[in-house]
């Protein structure tokens, strides 16, 4: 199905959970002669080499790149557009450039800021998998095994730089989408940051309360479910915030809203408004479980 | 540790997840001599008999209890009253009476309203473990294993019924904690409700929009987690929100003024004040799991 994909020096910058997940499941299938990490933590850099994930590392970027023929930038959000600067001269006009950040619109910006020739060659990407871990010791051959990859490519992008993006994630095991970057933003906004705001603000609520320590310690299994998204990298969701944070406000604000129609129910003691909507909710969650890829 | 327990007869009303769990727990620990299940399901009560989670059912409470020595309550909040109204005059003088309720003083009301000499032999407790599963053939044995069961006694209480349920808990494997109605239902209202309220909301939140398919398509494993628990029983939730529903509607509404907050730091752009917020709330979390019994 998938088309042979080989590629010769492969150079990720942000050798973290994505980025050694990405460098194992290419080495898994063969598809990759050689691959350079890039970062600024040499510790966690000499492990990624200790678990074979990369085969050696760099520490400047701008450095890293030449001969490359793919450069996946792998770091923070908001890490990136320093990391477009700093390679937007020394990167190989044949190269295909792609990123794995969580928001596209700024980092589409930033590229076009930066990039400049090399612009065309950039094919934005997301990846949407990962867990409440970071680091390269967290990363799974596996990760993105049935997961979906969405690709926002725009009008300047180059066809051939698009089709190699996708070819990569399909041997990495993904289902590649294409849609465009302001959708999206939007998705993600709904379905990943969305929640990631309500479990952060849920703990740091419950943390502030007087009988915090009971709460913590009456906690059931369902809680602990609800809220492990907020012990995601701090660093990683600030970057994605301030990122998309019309796009995240604007959502929050529109729950704040159905939270608010709920307080009414609740005040008025009604039940069956109550019910309605938790039937409408549990039949959303479990018909689509049944449909969805996990 | 535990001293031995022995129970003759154990009526079980509501002979779901929880009442058969328990059931399983103490049949496993040779603590209960015959097990009597009620409902009003004859399917269910019948499946519960060919698992031999039950001996025998009966349709109606108040011929059940006749000859039992504990009687466990586990029907969704809503229908205790009717339970204890069915159940007054013919359980023995000497039998305790205990409930599983995820709410306590609405039950304590209830029991209070309608146990007559028997509410001293009432002892309201709530053991916090469960699944978003419900019915009697998700029950399993060790559900209740290493979880904390809250009792609520109150000064009419018999000393000798509350160790008595003390005890059957502690032979399911629990960790029993007392404290008064008021506060469990503060602290479950926080920890338990709250989440619930939140992942129903958010469920049909994006059900409703118009991009709706596409957001669930593109969900990762972070919204499955999130929002496991908007699978759960809405009759059972409908009952605990209506039940609880003035600590609930002030918790939400506390919660959601900490979400305003959010959304100010969001369109401020202010990434130090989101970053000292997710980094407090993953510090909880993390260490809240070190501690904790799971």
């Amino acid at each position: 199905m998938t088309k042979a994909l080989q590629i010769n020096r492969l150079v990720i910058i942000g050798t973290g959970l994505i980025g050694g997940s990405l460098a194992r499941a290419l080495k898994a299938q063969n598809a990759v002669q050689e691959v350079i990490g890039v970062g600024r933590n040499i510790k966690n850099l000499q492990e990624a080499v200790n678990l074979d994930v990369i085969d050696r590392f760099a520490l400047q970027p701008g450095e890293a790149v030449a001969g490359a023929d793919v450069v996946v930038v792998a770091t923070p959000v908001g890490a990136m557009e320093i990391v477009f600067e700093a390679i937007a001269h020394a990167v190989e006009s044949t190269a295909v450039i792609t990123d794995v950040g969580s928001v596209k619109a700024v980092v589409v910006a930033a590229a076009r800021r930066h990039l400049g020739a090399h612009f065309s060659s950039f094919v934005p990407g997301h990846p949407i998998a990962g867990t409440e871990q970071s680091g390269v010791a967290a990363s799974q051959v596996d990760l993105f095994e049935d997961r979906h990859v969405v690709l926002t490519p725009l009008t300047e992008t180059n066809t051939d730089a698009t089709t190699r993006v996708r070819r990569m994630w399909e041997v990495a095991g993904s289902k590649v989408i294409e849609m465009p970057t302001g959708q999206h933003d939007q998705v993600l906004g709904a379905t990943s940051h969305l929640p990631h705001v309500l479990a952060y603000t849920l703990v740091d609520f419950l943390a502030g309360r007087e009988d915090s320590e009971l709460l913590f310690k009456l906690a059931a299994g369902g809680f602990y479910d609800f809220t492990r998204i907020a012990s995601s990298d701090p660093v990683m969701w600030r970057d994605i915030c301030v990122a998309n944070r019309e796009i995240i406000a604007s959502t929050v604000r529109a729950y704040g809203d159905a939270l608010e129609a709920v307080c009414k129910n609740l005040e008025q003691g009604d039940g069956q408004g109550l019910m309605d909507m938790f039937k409408k909710a549990k039949h959303a969650r479990d018909l689509h479980l049944k449909t969805s890829l996990r």
